[in-house]
């Protein structure tokens, strides 16, 4: 059944990050159900989600929690116009999400997914100060980073794979050191030169706190970020803060910015926000923001972005189910020993020859493979012998990494870390 | 409750498209409950939704069958990672898709909204030609053209409202023409001219089919498409038709670009895909365009484009409970009679001297007003006025324009259309 379900598969459909000539020698799993932490295929194979569908699931596949919320929620509606209307599910998760994100994030523009949310802070961002008379074309985010695949989400983005082939058609962007890959205070220094030779011409700087996830699961100390917070308000620029894979939880505090002490200008958020259901983004921002755009309609300074399923009510009401299952089950007080469990059966590994290094934060645990040339994608075949074992990792390259949904029990994580340790050793 | 939650609402959140200064004095409704072509507010006042909650819902709301199917596929799976996994929904989906839109369009790439939706195109578009070793770094849309939010798809837009303010962000496009406002050999002549003008350098041209929705629901012919096929043909460009808003059955057949006759070369659906229900896009295109990122992996011709929820499980089955639905009930033949009523009933509004010209493509009926300076904002009062009588409209400008669920009753449809025609006599 898995083998028919394939082949009708590669007939019409083309998968996202996917080399389709690929799948001649590697079989594309048709899944027929999900529970929990695993999903299962249609030949009775059964596979742990140790990297929580690409970073989304929180709770688990078909949550009874929120299965139970979603049927709910079609019976008295599913979606409304989003503009001169509005609804309880989307005050709902507006207000919470502005009570638990950092201090001075009082607003909140929803969108689609996580790239409609960086178009958005971008946009706000630069038209914020047109709105006062000034033109500032130019972003700066850091090297070896990831932020989207829509035009402007990918212009801030540092990685040549999907990049480079577009440049022709990217707006020029600035990259400056990452604290990921060189000395802090270098990294630091560069953006304070960038920011001042293009003093006024800045609109805002753009990062993903702690872990460049996209970028090799590179991670960074919180220290960087209270510096840069310092250095943005000093050169007057925003700064905009990329949660989209670390938030919710992923770097052990609900949100990564938490750990740095600080309030981006924008913070932007999606996938765990409606624990790996569906498509739903939030842009929160401050007042100051808010405030640049409130004027009379014929002033023309609205900030008039818009999608049809903006503030969609079914995707509000899981994210609502969602931030229930943060507060009654105490999350992420309970992840903290699931975290200290994957650091204490990762860290030896670290003196295996094959690996460069081990690194973690929080949910989030990168084990850096070394002396493997790239045209042999050593990921894809510990992906594939893994995947025997019943384990299913999705390595970036010679990067494997753990992201598992929170639910994941002790004897999961046990399993999970124990078939990559056995690979390590054989491969 | 009205007033009580409009309140919380506009402490926490800033609406799509949407002067939020403009709530001082025009109410925020917050919706309790939708039921097939209704929705009712927390005061018991009820609206029909002639807009189709900014047209995406096809067959109501909480449409009891689609409800079903959601309950159904929540029990088994929301969402898995689409990248090396599959599910049922998704290939039925693109079997379907693929079905029952023109011919020579073979393969489905999905995304989130009909902005991702265009950016893919343009990405595909641009890289099908720098896989062969060109770069073709222009793209050519219509005058009065919209294509979505995103810094690539606003950059083909021609909304001035939208897309002012940003020029100095956006990749410089080409506007050519449009049968909606010139002549339609003008509009190919120029369309030809631009193409030889910029002969090797151009990559697609862009068109919303029939009509320009977001453009003031300006409306041409087929012939136009049919023309413009051939001169893409004859140019060696590819032509993307922007099937966002007028697919699914809104102009009178199942896709626009059937009444020309034609297949474009990529063809992007959103909105109605899912009924109205949640985010979902899919953007069709041919063997060709797929072969030209087919090869081995160290080639580097990939297509990696990506969000976290491609191919989202929930999303694809609702959408094929959506075309269930069109199946069973055999909806576009149903729809004729409903079209000619909308058409009979407002054909005669033309006559009056506040109407500048009425006009209708499908289930899409555009009454233009004239006479109202600008800043009398006219389309607003009407909003308002039809408001108080269970009418919901939302104008453009001086444009109100009817795009009801598909489920509309002949009786609703004479509410709908005689509550304008009674303000038009007053207003």
């Amino acid at each position: 059944m898995n083998e028919k379900l394939m082949k009708e598969d590669l007939k019409y459909i083309f998968h996202p990050c996917t080399q389709m000539k690929d799948h001649e020698k590697i079989p594309l799993i048709p899944i027929k159900k999900g529970k929990g932490a695993y999903i299962y295929d249609f030949d009775g194979n059964v596979y742990l989600d140790c990297i929580s569908s690409w970073w989304v699931n929180l709770f688990g596949h078909s949550n009874d929690y929120i299965n139970s919320k979603i049927k709910e929620q079609i019976e008295e509606l599913e979606h409304v116009i989003f503009a001169g209307f509005t609804h309880k599910p989307a005050i709902d998760l507006a207000r919470r999400l502005v009570n638990i994100t950092p201090e001075g994030l009082e607003k909140v523009f929803f969108a689609d997914n996580g790239s409609s949310a960086i178009e958005i802070a971008l946009k706000m961002s630069f038209q914020y100060f047109k709105n006062r008379g000034e033109s500032r074309p130019l972003f700066v985010s850091l090297e070896n980073s990831y932020h989207g695949e829509t035009m402007g989400a990918l212009a801030i983005s540092d990685n040549g794979l999907y990049k480079e082939v577009y440049s022709d058609i990217l707006l020029k962007t600035i990259q400056a050191k990452s604290p990921s890959l060189v000395d802090e205070d270098e990294a630091i220094n560069d953006m304070r030169n960038i920011l001042k030779k293009h003093k006024g011409k800045i609109a805002s700087v753009v990062i993903e706190p702690l872990v460049q996830c996209a970028g090799s699961m590179k991670m960074y100390n919180p220290s960087y970020i209270t510096k840069l917070r310092a250095l943005c308000d000093e050169m007057k620029v925003f700064l905009i803060a990329d949660e989209i894979a670390v938030g919710f939880g992923r770097t052990g505090s609900m949100f990564a910015c938490e750990q740095a002490g600080i309030s981006p200008d924008f913070l932007c958020l999606s996938k765990g926000i409606t624990g790996g259901y569906m498509p739903l983004s939030a842009v929160l921002f401050t007042e100051d923001i808010y405030d640049a755009f409130y004027c009379d309609y014929n002033e023309g300074k609205s900030f008039l972005d818009s999608h049809s399923y903006t503030g969609n009510t079914l995707a509000c009401a899981v994210a609502n189910a969602v931030l229930d299952i943060f507060e009654k089950e105490n999350v992420i007080e309970k992840n903290r020993e699931k975290i200290k469990l994957i650091s204490e059966l990762t860290k030896s590994l670290a003196n295996l020859n094959n690996v460069k290094e081990v690194r973690q934060r929080g949910m989030i645990c990168a084990i850096e493979l070394q002396g493997y040339a790239p045209e042999k994608r050593i990921g894809l075949k510990f992906f594939q012998e893994a995947l025997k074992e019943g384990v299913y990792i999705r390595p970036l390259g010679n990067i494997i990494y753990f992201m598992p949904p929170y639910i994941i029990t002790n004897e999961e994580i046990k399993k999970m870390v124990g078939v990559v340790e056995k690979l390590l050793h054989i491969m």
